[in-house]
């Protein structure tokens, strides 16, 4: 029913396909196909995504709103409301949404992220002014009463026991992250800690639901065969109708110091029988870095360890044979602060640190010599191919608006993406690394066996 | 004119001896001098501790009221808004009350800690009632504008970059705490993050002062040669005159999640000529432990580390003679969760590593065999007579009791102090040690020259 977008900083290859494959708009989008924007008149804003080249349309409503708006001490809270979404309102019973996508063969989900919390059905055409009144109604007219809400705590503390406490890997994330932050709320796990979401409570689901849940603090984003006109007589019989709710002041989080040292977070577990290291820092996210540094970074992370053509993937897997797997990934889908991590795990005999020492040394060899106009070429057309391959699929292109307006992007930013990544020069790419893989300021994840010497 | 107690968690040596040598009443406080403990009509605590041998008393006001108690994003504002109650108000001209303390041969001071605030002065008795009527008037009636608040954010800015900025030790510090405290506000130091504290304005010191800033937030400690029965004249004339403020809501800050990773947290600095290290754990402070369980942890880093009879420094300094530092501290005088920690520097040609190996050794040594009767008698005693020489200092009763009550404490607790330590048995110091000082929770910090491997 839901699912919690969170970006696992250790394993980026277990990223939701969804959001990290998904990239950008096709480079040149067909002059008679333009993607529409405008905004309703209480303040709900619409992008309208054309795509005919099959009977379906995806329809999503995000909002501004996640994990890390969460008041201190209620953290899980943005997620436990995504699940509240699916009870029942003043005009629909729990489940009859859902059962009304499934009637007609479409599909329906949910997730949360650090940013935003999103809802989405993929169906015909038909039946996309029914989502949209179904969507409306449960963005005010939720039941929520402590009947609803307490057995949803329990499937939510269950969740959290079965996708993290039972899991190493996710227990050593969520450490990697609270190290890495200190001071911003991205420390704190979008499914929240235990001992807080044991805590939540009706008071703090409603106080959450009239905040956040508003037509002017939401973005309406339909993809598929549809005409944007259409759209905006639909939206503004159904979401139209929704009172606008209380102005929000502006996303300020609170923002991480300057890091001045190099730190380490290990877990030793049974259950472990490969080790494996990451390495994060800090790094711009694409709406606070300086124009080009986030289009370098992306550009670096693909240099670096951006699938098998990458360096450290032909160093360590292919020459070497001594990594069973090794990349890099940065994380820029952010209102604040992003991520850049690498990451490595041993083949055969090889020692982790061996594995680390290699990552590192590739890293030292792009900050000393850079890279070349070769490989920054051929690493622009891959990210660009991958970019169209996303664009082909309308529930990544409607995720990758999505995802952007509700992190402080624009429609033409996302469009204009391809020209700024050809943009990028080696020396930019270069100066992305040197400024930011310093290794003094890393946080470096190790997920060992019980039984080594470093436990 | 200010002092901010922050608690260094690498050199615990350096702590300030007021509050860290501070212990506890005298074991049998004489009959005919009881401690009075009473609450003026608008809520403001007061503790008159009879001391005769002198002409002299101490006035402290402790406000519940630290940095873990500031806004998100506003860290530095408690210490802040301390350096601004030495400003001019609406009947004293700025500096007129220090000067006052000054003139008649006296002292005064105030410093800021996680959990409160507190100003003091010690000045002969009968200038008792002037120096509460200065500290009633500060209370409510400073003058607030920005002509007042900018040129102080610069002193403290300055503070902060000679006392943090210019420190290895400090910055390392800073970023032991914020890996040790993943979601409290402990987290963040007392002085503020530089970027927060140059954000600090008009409008964040006057809501600081109107929530916590009132008599029913507020304990007044005298110690000295006064009647309490004089002493509640002179406060009901000072104090009683100002208005209670608002009620404040309980001291609830966002709690500690499970710890399950080990974490290390590296400096290197070319100022740096001697490597150190400390490791720290989450323990419960006096506030929150099971009965028994603070005192059998201040017992435990006695008998660890506290002094040159303990196990750690008779080993490292004295038998191998490997270490030029070592020892244990205990951090339980804390509203929320306390610290546990050990530390050592290596001596000659000594390697940091064989120091902290040494250090885990006699950590392990305790939690597998205990410690003996004989050592917890003497640790005892040592630790009671730390009491009795501080209960002879006025001061450092007078911190002794406000510390307390400013963190959960009663009066009644600390003066039953004493005969809860004599109760603790070796099978409590032995359990303290294994339920609490686990390596894989544990967060270790490298003090490091620039030129070493593990940079």
């Amino acid at each position: 029913m839901s699912l919690t977008v969170n970006w696992p900083r250790l394993l980026p290859m277990a990223l939701p396909a969804l959001l990290f494959s998904a990239s950008v708009a096709a480079e040149t989008p067909p002059p008679d196909n333009p993607i529409a924007n405008f905004v309703l008149g209480n303040g709900m804003e619409v992008v309208v995504i054309p795509d005919r080249r099959a009977p379906i349309v995806t329809h999503m409503v995000w909002y501004k709103a996640g994990s890390a708006d969460e008041p201190p001490g209620k953290s899980g809270i943005a997620h436990f409301f995504e699940h509240l979404m699916f009870k029942g309102t003043e005009n629909h019973a729990a489940g009859e949404f859902s059962r009304a996508v499934a009637e007609i063969g479409g599909s329906d989900n949910a997730f949360t992220g650090n940013d935003f919390t999103a809802y989405h059905q993929t169906v015909t055409p038909e039946a996309l002014e029914t989502m949209m009144a179904f969507e409306a109604d449960r963005m005010r007219n939720l039941i929520l009463t402590d009947a609803v809400i307490g057995p949803e705590r329990d499937v939510i503390i269950e969740e959290r026991g079965s996708r993290i406490e039972n899991s190493p890997e996710a227990l050593l994330g969520e450490e990697i992250d609270a190290t890495l932050y200190q001071n911003h709320p991205y420390r704190i796990p979008v499914i929240g800690w235990m001992h807080e979401i044991e805590k939540l409570n009706r008071t703090d689901a409603i106080a959450f639901y009239d905040r956040y849940y508003a037509p002017n603090n939401a973005i309406l984003i339909v993809a598929g065969d549809v005409e944007a006109a259409a759209v905006r007589g639909l939206a503004e019989r159904t979401y139209g109708l929704v009172p606008r709710g209380p102005d929000l002041p502006p996303r300020i989080r609170p923002a991480e110091p300057e890091h001045n040292t190099r730190r380490t977070v290990s877990l030793a577990d049974p259950r472990v029988t490969v080790p494996s290291f990451s390495k994060s820092w800090l790094a711009p996210s694409y709406t606070t870095a300086s124009p080009g540094e986030a289009e370098a970074l992306d550009l670096l992370s693909e240099i670096l360890g951006g699938g098998v053509r990458s360096r450290i993937y032909q160093s360590l897997v292919v020459r070497a044979g001594i990594a069973a797997s090794a990349g890099a990934h940065f994380d820029g889908s952010k209102l604040d602060q992003g991520s850049f991590t690498v990451y490595g795990a041993p083949r055969g005999t090889a020692e982790l640190d061996a594995i680390e020492a290699a990552v590192d040394a590739e890293i030292d060899r792009i900050i000393d010599q850079g890279v070349t106009e070769k490989e920054l070429e051929s690493s622009k057309n891959r990210f660009l191919r991958s970019m169209i391959f996303a664009s082909d699929n309308q529930a990544s292109m409607a995720n990758l608006y999505g995802a952007a307006l509700a992190t402080g992007g624009t429609v033409e930013q996302v469009r204009r993406w391809p020209e700024k990544i050809r943009a990028v020069t080696a020396g930019q790419v270069r100066d992305a690394a040197k400024k930011y893989l310093g290794v003094d300021h890393s946080v470096t994840g190790y997920l060992l066996p019980s039984s080594t010497g470093r436990e």
